[in-house]
């Protein structure tokens, strides 16, 4: 018997429970992990609510990132064996497999290796965050190695922010960040930030010259953006010509106007991003990503910030507290 | 004296009035040009009814894009003399500068030479619409030579739209055009489009499907864009991963909302484009578009579509036709 997260109603973090769930030997292409930690994201919330791409069918499980130790192997699985240590992410069958539990099967094509000098903790918030940042800014908004451009990071003090912060120094660009308010604009120039914009309140003119001021007039050349709504406007009016603004989200709940004359203006170009669908699952995409992203993570250039670790029985208080919006950087819940 | 074509008040072609003026020796930096053709574009019909990027100043000119032969040259004008054979497009002082004229004085930053081969009324067709249809296609949408691509070109009756499909199998890709009734089908496939969608009535998955249907299931590579407003969620269906679409007008009136969730399920990027900006105006993307376009020019690979011309007296009556929305190609005025 392993514990594991449900939830059988959908709702906020209130409705999960620690049920007591016997696991099944890994079917074929499945690989059964001992999970030591596991790292909270935000479209687990959504998915908790009923409000993520895909419908929960219940009783659901939840955690779409973690790390931990192959306990057993189904067929057709090569690239693992008992004991290796692996990361999850992200758990592609969401809601039938979930990290949040002392034991779950998962596809083999969710794990990855684990460093070993890496602890589980930091194994379990490394493959959303840098993925995702390095996927956004790079291969999807065309930030180069050494050209000096800037990059707009908006919703900063998230683990994706954060980490699009480090991605941006290690290709030699200025970070920008933003935030709604003062509250976390210290942390952020403490977490590497060359600037912090305080965005409550600014006009699209305003939110332009304040970026103009820090670019040598120039605009960002890429915004990375999981807010949508009026931040679309916003970083329209500040993006130099032929930037790229790469929304990887929806936090605002609204869908803002095309700001067509903005980019007519300029030349600029807006596209999305989706860490599984343009990187996890794309090999050769992959694979270029791996080779920027692995040796910075083992040698430390890459370290996530990580805000709260939760006992798994505080489950539910470990997304009561990322619903808060009040944390900076990741939330991990720890297996005993 | 000279016979030019002046508005007092903003509204529809019935404000246009030929009248008599004494036309200055040109100024430093400017030429003056005898005009013998004038070619009509949709952006002179927003200027005359105050909607356009610049307000008019009364009296004000008309005409963007003309032809003539040089009669005068100012001082610092080094590049053209006197009886030189020019095209004028885009006129840059809106305006106060207008090729629906006898006699004008021009920038010279206005002016391209006249292959000898080419006549008065081509050369007044051709700077607006390939130029505009390469920048966008290859400059700003990555139409790329030989690739194979797909082009979805809207609104593909209008003197741009034909130039676009030249311009698309120039590259070797596939045109796709669109039009809003089944009225001009036939002439565009007659234009050279590979295939036909009438828009009228279709949902973005429907029109999705017939781009899919016939792009072997993959949709389009580049989308060329005037209309915005519902077209842009019916392309935004119908793209390839990695697809870009090209906004370069405003044709509907009607700005839509982002589509954020279908750019992050593909990856495809939405951007805008204009000819003055982002190509008439840089030189150095201007090489690059004329070491294209020019032989192909001259050795007729890109001829436009002649709908109709009038004679100058009729000038009103030229931009009537134009607002119709009933003409198939570029409608031209001939000075006597």
């Amino acid at each position: 018997m392993s514990k594991v997260a449900e939830f059988d109603a959908v709702g906020g973090p209130e409705q999960l429970k620690l049920v007591e769930r016997e696991i099944p030997a890994p079917g074929a292409g499945e690989v059964q992990v001992d999970i030591k930690a596991a790292g909270l994201n935000r479209a687990e919330l959504m998915f908790l609510a009923g409000q993520y791409l895909v419908e929960p069918v219940f009783p659901a499980k939840i955690g779409m990132e973690g790390a931990g130790v192959v306990t057993a192997v189904g067929a057709n699985v090569t690239d693992y064996k008992i004991g290796d240590e692996v990361s999850i992410a992200p758990n592609i069958n969401v809601g039938a497999e979930g990290a949040m539990a002392e034991r779950c099967n998962f596809s083999a094509l969710s794990l990855h290796p684990k460093p070993s000098n890496v602890s589980f903790v930091e194994a379990a918030t490394f493959w959303m965050a840098y993925p995702t940042a390095y996927g956004g800014l790079v291969q999807a908004g065309g930030l180069r190695d050494g050209a000096g451009q800037s990059a707009v990071i908006t919703a900063a003090s998230s683990s994706v922010g954060l980490a699009a912060i480090q991605v941006t120094h290690a290709h030699g660009a200025k970070a920008i960040a933003t935030t709604r308010t003062a509250t976390k604009a210290q942390e952020l120039l403490d977490a590497g930030a060359d600037h912090v914009i305080t965005t409550d309140g600014l006009t699209p003119q305003e939110f332009g010259d304040q970026v103009r001021a820090v670019t040598d007039g120039k605009g960002f050349d890429v915004a990375f953006d999981p807010v949508a709504g009026p931040m679309v406007g916003l970083l329209a009016e500040a993006a130099s010509n032929d930037a790229t603004i790469v929304g990887y989200g929806f936090l605002s709940g609204n869908m803002p106007e095309l700001p067509l004359f903005a980019l007519m203006r300029k030349g600029s170009y807006i596209t999305g991003f989706h860490v599984a669908f343009h990187l996890l699952m794309q090999p050769e995409r992959m694979k270029v990503a791996s080779a920027h992203l692995l040796p910075r993570w083992q040698d430390g250039t890459y370290k996530a910030t990580i805000n709260k670790t939760f006992a798994f029985a505080d489950v539910a208080k470990a997304y009561e507290h990322l619903s808060s919006n009040t944390q900076f950087g990741k939330i991990v819940v720890e297996m005993d």
